[in-house]
């Protein structure tokens, strides 16, 4: 890694998203089979489609942007999120309480990515990358939306669950 | 790892985070010095000394809730965040493209702190648990503070030096 522009940041923190949007999609689809909670497992299958889309709008902001493409990197953090999440499944019985677990897990990530996006956004603005800024706009208002939904699950569903 | 009830995780997460703080110490004294911008560095080492307050208030909530106790365990998400600061400070040159991937690599940081906060919020109000609750909200009032400074931070004063 060699980074000695605002431009080779934002390749970094861009190329590090896309590794972790792809690590997520498998974890995903993990969470989803392990949750118990109907409306968990649909937001879980939901945030799975909007995160190929996310992987699908930064191919489009690859192609857009003259000076940007994505380097192969592997982004360690969301290796620890999702073994983290693997724990909650491992670790605990299918029911209620796996399901706030998962959720705690989930939230953990979607956070992740708030302040992953949010940084993109605004490295966007700086090097005047309008389509770009536009498009990491849209998925940090789904990642932020994706978050409020998992608070109301655990605090509309699964908590009531629990004696 | 075996956790069975509400109480079971509330401990997990409190574990976890209790290692995510202590990693975090040493983290944010590197973090401190690898900065450039003065007003980056006296926000890191504030931290750093907030940081020590919520360790021992992680220490006085256990004393003061019966049924829970911290647990050793190592947080993996906090080891992958920890090593992406670490690989800004390998990888870039002091000066303000540095803080700006030191401020990127620090917001992960208080956003996973952030989410995980949140959940153990919302557990110690499940569980019953006032003060541990108190205690807290305390902690994730700091973590949002925390946040917003170092976007303020990078807003006005490092991505102006940067041409």
């Amino acid at each position: 890694m060699s980074i000695k522009t605002l431009n080779d940041l934002f390749i970094h923190a861009l190329s590090d998203v896309y590794n972790a949007e792809k690590q997520l999609t498998k974890a995903l689809a993990k969470l989803a089979r392990a949750a118990d909670q109907e409306d968990l497992v649909n937001a879980f299958k939901t945030h799975l489609d909007e995160t190929l889309g996310q992987i699908e709008r930064l191919d489009k902001l690859v192609e857009s942007t003259p000076d940007v493409r994505i380097k192969r990197i592997k982004c360690l953090a969301m290796e620890g999120l999702v073994k983290e999440g693997q724990e909650m499944i491992d670790g605990i019985d299918a029911g209620p309480v796996r399901d706030a677990g998962l959720i705690a897990a989930a939230q953990k990530v979607e956070h992740y990515e708030i302040a992953t996006y949010g940084t993109l956004c605004a490295l966007a603005e700086k090097l005047d990358y309008t389509l770009a800024r536009q498009l990491l706009g849209q998925t940090l208002d789904e990642e932020k939306n994706a978050d409020k939904k998992l608070t109301l699950i655990a605090e509309k569903k699964i908590n009531k669950h629990i004696a």
